[in-house]
């Protein structure tokens, strides 16, 4: 690099790191590994020759507007669509409260935009889902971390954060979360929780931002309402979707839920990050829900995963060592677990003995913002095949049985 | 507005405001009105069969990764296309050079998040492209207008803000420049200027940021080598890249080009906002220039274009009033022309007079960052048909007469 230059990047260039996550993942790809590490949804469940005769066909018929630049906001049909198919999860909304993303990453990124200047603070769990936590990062974000447990997010920790926040005038921004089956740790979130999180914000005057990839994703067990349901309007949860885990990430097609007001912030500065959305890719989704495909597809992705977790479970409870501090969560749905190690065991020194043994997984330290997460992993059960399940954790139960 | 709300915006966000552009568009929209005012390229041009048959096929073939996630720095086999391609327009450079973006408006996105830290300084022309002020103005930017006339950006003007910046310790982090055919004024920057800017750049230690949409689409005259050719990799340059133009811009897919250093920043930030760009539509843009259309294609457009251009430049010279201080500029390429009013008459009042008309363009002011405009409009060429583009100039003409 030359010297002149490094002085010219802005402070959250200067301070930008590579993922270690997307390093790590580039370690897995040698022949041979079974990768629990990658967060891909599984080829199998792609609908290719649908998808491939709808491109088809809506270039032909619609090619003057699906070509063409679109509104920032999105197509007013495809709003209507999604309209339509939230409230079948129980949300009423309306098109006026809809902004459709590139995927939720940008969801993350336009939050992280229209709310945070540098040093503003930002409520995550611990662990949390780290392409949030870059999203945030870029601008210049500062983190508390609260408990994440079987049940979620721990309320009461953050009741005594924003207590603690309050008294010196430093209430943060925004509370995020990943209610359902969270990425990493598999938990979802109890309603009692989310009703008492969601008082919370209204009391202290803080949005949560909620994010839901793997929402439609549940194996077993019973929906439980988002927090925007819950909220029913009043402007306290900005609620990010995603077509990459239910249709094909390929897409980049994501929406987000506000109220119209603050959808209308999140239009103007989307409008100078890249214009619009794709019409291209918001036309395909558009015909493929449109034709009614969406919910038979869902369920069988539904299936689908709901077995390679039963086999994931089931290969855990058969293979690993039985010692009192290995345990690991039971997601009711998405395509993560979370493994538990002995403190003994540090899951990044582990890592190479599992790559020696052709195994990869996330190390649990990627997930938190203030240290932990050390004897933790994250396994991801939707990507592999059943076969490398099976074999992939009897190698991972070696693999920590010897470290033992 | 909830009122605890309008505290918890970030300082951009408080401060953003809806486009001008976009709210006049808006008013074009009614029926019966000729607008000149869109920036959007021909439907006629969009190679509509050809992209549905090859987007079912890339599908059908390619689903496995046309539909899966990216890497963020975009597909190597789309890279290698372009490296290809670019060796055409006499650039030679690698993969490693290249990052593909959702269209070069988030090419300027990347630039501005990192580069710009709040109140940083960038040279921008009298008048700019507005979607990239806007993208700079994100991150808090505050601007240097210097002069554009027929030969570009005024070089002279630029030194000039340079050495009053050198004295204050306030250097710009970069010069933003569309070299050819500029949106708005349908101006070229000479060689002689482009060699003189470069020069500055490297004395000065300034990067220049160049933005190429409507590079491929010249109708007369000789191409000038573009900035990032000149640079011959001193990492003084940065280009950016659309097929938005050529191909068709619903794709929202581009490239940028810089020092692999200065990628690889751009990917670490392009990360936590997306991501990847979409597979799907790199797939399809691969494809379609893997078969080798794309050269035929751009001379069609150019064909068509060129005919367009021809129309309005005849119907201006019949139909507007002889006065001394009314002329236009003579783009050699592009999609726009700059009309230059006497000051005894405000685009912006003349605005109302127009749509009363049933004609539309963009009023001058939009593109200057510090005033200036008032008297110019800025009118589109590529989007009406010849028959439009004739009977519009006729009412333009006629609404600037009554105005003398």
């Amino acid at each position: 690099m030359y010297t002149w230059l490094l002085s010219r990047f802005s402070i959250s260039a200067t301070g930008a790191k590579r993922s270690v996550i997307r390093e790590l993942l580039k370690l897995t790809q040698q022949s041979g590994i079974i990768s629990f590490a990658g967060g891909l949804p599984s080829p199998e469940t792609f609908p290719t020759q649908q998808i491939a005769d709808l491109a088809r066909e809506v270039i032909l018929k619609e090619g003057k507007w699906a070509l063409q630049y679109g509104p920032t906001e999105g197509f007013p049909a495809l709003k209507d669509t999604l309209v339509e198919m939230l409230s079948q999860d129980g949300i009423q909304t309306t098109p006026r409260n809809i902004l459709i993303t590139n995927a939720s990453q940008q969801g993350l990124d336009l939050v992280s935009r229209v709310f945070l200047n540098r040093r503003n603070r930002v409520i995550v769990g611990r662990p949390s889902y780290v392409g949030a936590l870059g999203a945030f990062k870029n601008s210049g974000a500062t983190f508390k971390g609260v408990d994440v447990d079987e049940e979620g997010m721990v309320v009461e920790q953050v009741e005594q954060a924003l207590d603690a926040m309050r008294i010196h005038g430093d209430l943060p921004k925004f509370i995020y979360v990943v209610p359902d089956f969270q990425n990493p740790a598999g938990v979802t979130m109890s309603l009692e929780r989310r009703k008492k999180l969601l008082q919370l914000a209204r009391e202290y005057k803080v949005l949560i931002v909620e994010d839901t990839p793997y929402r439609a994703l549940r194996y077993v067990g019973k929906s439980i309402p988002s927090f925007y349901e819950l909220d029913q309007d009043q402007g306290y949860v900005i609620s990010l979707h995603t077509f990459s885990k239910t249709l094909f990430p390929g897409l980049r097609l994501g929406w987000m839920l506000a109220s119209p007001e603050l959808i209308d912030k999140f239009v103007m500065t989307k409008q100078a990050m890249d214009l619009c959305t794709p019409s291209l890719t918001q036309a395909i989704a558009l015909a493929y829900c449109k034709k009614g495909l969406m919910d038979d597809h869902i369920r069988e992705n539904v299936v689908l995963y709901s077995e390679k977790r039963e086999v994931m479970l089931n290969a855990l409870s058969e293979f690993m060592p039985e010692h009192p501090d290995i345990h690991w969560t039971q997601p009711e749905g998405g395509l993560f677990l979370w493994i538990y190690l002995p403190e003994t065991i540090d899951a990044e020194d582990l890592f190479h003995d599992a790559l020696d043994e052709k195994v990869a997984y996330v190390i649990g330290s990627c997930f938190f913002v203030d240290g932990g997460g050390h004897h933790n992993m994250r396994v991801n059960f939707s990507y592999p095949s059943t076969d490398e399940i099976v074999e992939g954790v009897r190698r991972l139960a070696k693999v920590i049985e010897k470290r033992l």
